[in-house]
C-alpha cells in the first residue's frame, strides 16, 4: 500500500476515541498488567503516546519540511514513567485527545504536498530519512501500539485459557 | 489475572463498537488487504467473528453447562468466506454486533455462578475443557483478533516506513 495523507490521516484521527472508549471502565487490572518484568502495561503505552504528540511528530515533520536544522533529537522512549505519574487513565486519554486533535489539524494547516514527501532530514541513528517515511511511521506507530495493548490484554489470561493457549498466537508473541 | 465474569464481558461488550469505529469509512486498501497468501484481512476477520457468534462460543457454553451432549462441534475457521460473499463491510459489522448482543444477553441470562465455571465439556482436540478456560478463550480470542488487524493494517505500510521498520516489531510477526 503506498502512502497518502487522505487514506492514511483517519487513523491518525480514530486512535484517541478507539483507545478511550475501549479502556475507559475497564478493570484496573486490565489497564495496569504488563507482560511481565520491564514491559509495559496499557497505561503506560497511553502515556508514551502523549509523549510523542508533544515533543517527537510535529517537531520532526515541521525540521524535514523547513531549510535548516535537519537533525532530529532523539525520541525517549521512557519519559512517560515520569510525566505519566499521579496521573489517572482518564487524564492521559484526555491529554492523548487533545494534544492528537491539535497535531492533526497542525499537520493540515502545513498543506503537504506530494513533492513535500520527498523531503529528508537527519534521524540520529538511520541517517537521512523521508518526509513520507516518517508520516508513514506515524500511522504505522499507532497501529504498533494498539496491536500491544489487544496483545498485552490477551496475554492476562493465558494461564486461564488452558489448552486454547496452543491456538492463540498472540499469547506467544 | 484471574479469569471473573464481571471483569471479562465488558471486553467482549466493547469489540463489535470498537471494530465499526475503527474500520468504518477507512480506504478499502486498509480493509482488504492481507500479509500476504492465505493470510486475512481485516474483513476476512469480522466474517470469522460473526461466524463464531453464530455457532460457536454460545453453542459450546450451553453444552458445557448441560448433563448430557458434551461433545463440541469442531469449529470451521474458514466458514467466513463462504458466508462473507457480496457483504460489506458495513454489513457485516452490523451483522456482529447484533449477533454479539443477543449472545451476552443469553449469556447473563444463563447466571452463571462461580461453581458453574468448573464444569467441563470435551472438545475435538484438547479433550476436558472448563467453562472457565471457554470463556476466558472467548475474551482472548477477540483481543488477539483486534490485535491481527492492527498488525495487517500495519504491515500494509512496511515498505513506507524504510529504516523505521526496525523499530515497528509488529512489522516482522
Amino acid at each position: 500500500m503506498e502512502y497518502s495523507i487522505a487514506k492514511a490521516l483517519p487513523i491518525l484521527e480514530k486512535t484517541p476515541a478507539l483507545l478511550t472508549f475501549w479502556l475507559q471502565g475497564l478493570d484496573d487490572e486490565w489497564i495496569s498488567n504488563n507482560e511481565g518484568e520491564e514491559a509495559w502495561s496499557p497505561y503506560d503505552v497511553v502515556g508514551h503516546l502523549i509523549h510523542g504528540e508533544r515533543t517527537d511528530w510535529m517537531a520532526r515533520i515541521k525540521k524535514t519540511l523547513s531549510d535548516h536544522d535537519k537533525e532530529y533529537v532523539p525520541f525517549d522512549r521512557f519519559a512517560q514513567f515520569e510525566e505519566s505519574k499521579g496521573k489517572t487513565l482518564d487524564q492521559l486519554l484526555a491529554e492523548f485527545t487533545i494534544a492528537r486533535k491539535q497535531n492533526l489539524e497542525e499537520l493540515t494547516s502545513l498543506n503537504i504536498s506530494e513533492q513535500d514527501l520527498f523531503k529528508t532530514a537527519i534521524h540520529p541513528s538511520f541517517g537521512i530519512v523521508t518526509l513520507r517515511q516518517l508520516l508513514s511511521t506515524w500511522v504505522a506507530h499507532d497501529l504498533s501500539h494498539i496491536g500491544q495493548i489487544a496483545r498485552v490484554m490477551a496475554k492476562q489470561y493465558k494461564e486461564e485459557v488452558g489448552p486454547w493457549s496452543e491456538y492463540l498466537t498472540i499469547m506467544h508473541r
